[in-house]
């Protein structure tokens, strides 16, 4: 291997490595070493492919939108009642919340210790959270429309508290509350539909 | 003054300093010497009083329940309906979450940042939550006894519910959402009440 060229390797893999930790342990308790370590390259691979530590962040964001969120949005997606499908959504984030590693959702643990101090960052983060509110909004509208639900609710609004109560379960699963917990935090959070 | 001897000041003030500081910038972001400069004491003061930076964490948990925590708790204690009363520290939740300086909830920053690296930390962080969910418990309760909620819903299971959405609040508290979406935040956890 020549001086300077950088190692090969596959890309999707390092992110999803670098994704994985910044999920566990956060942005600021993640060092460049451990990064490194973690992801098996070289310190000039990783300036060279992700420019920074910050860099990286952004880039495992867009991972994480690529392959966690877009499990929750392929549930909104499915065939059937859509007012199952945004049930299902809300299923999805109580099992998130019931994982024994604790960690949460990647962008309600950025969102608490990263946007405050990077705007830039607040805005993708935003930008992240519009797109599963969309979705649940856009299901919600499907559910009036056949008359799932009464058209009296304000799909927006329904939308918006919902993706409120699911990033409270990305927290509420920082701490081992049991399943019972997670259940009633389910079904109270389902009654909102009325 | 004599060599060694601690510098007098007034702990409560100083704790409050150290809690605004760690509330606006979190615990990693936040150095020792960011907090002797804006708490105006010695060092030695500090490991003295506080032990450490850790130990001055702990403390600052234990100010957010006497001031912040102790607020919401009065909400809740107020003569009239127990209802209005539950309404009234969903709302206060909300103006967390209006907030400009888009802190969010001390507790909840902590349970994101800090509890998954602090078992000990996190424990005392979820016995915070329990003072508030047992209180919210104890409002639905009454509630159920005088008639205003009807007596098939489970004040646990509803207590859990709404603090997972007051969680959620706090979090969504550090983007600026706009007064709409707190709003809408507000009234469809408020449909949990059926």
């Amino acid at each position: 291997m020549g001086v300077g060229r950088p190692k090969q390797f596959d890309e999707q893999e390092a992110l999803e490595l670098a994704m994985q930790l910044f999920w566990s342990r956060g942005y600021g308790n993640t060092s460049l070493s451990d990064l490194l370590s973690e992801m098996g390259i070289s310190r000039q691979s990783l300036y060279d492919t992700f420019g920074s530590k910050r860099g990286l962040f952004f880039r495992s964001v867009e991972h994480y939108k690529a392959t966690q969120l877009s499990q929750a949005l392929a549930l909104l997606e499915r065939e059937g009642s859509p007012l199952e499908n945004v049930k299902g959504v809300v299923g999805f984030f109580q099992d998130l919340a019931a994982d024994e590693r604790c960690r949460g959702c990647f962008v309600a643990n950025a969102l608490v210790e990263v946007a405050p101090h990077d705007p830039e960052l607040a805005e993708v983060l935003q930008d992240t959270l519009d797109i599963l509110q969309n979705s649940i909004r856009a299901s919600l509208e499907k559910s009036i429309e056949i008359g799932e639900l009464g058209s009296e609710r304000s799909p927006l609004s329904l939308a918006r508290a919902l993706t409120n109560a699911m990033i409270g379960l990305a927290v509420t699963g920082k701490l081992q509350r049991g399943r019972a917990t997670l259940r009633d935090i389910y079904s109270g959070t389902l009654a909102m539909l009325g």
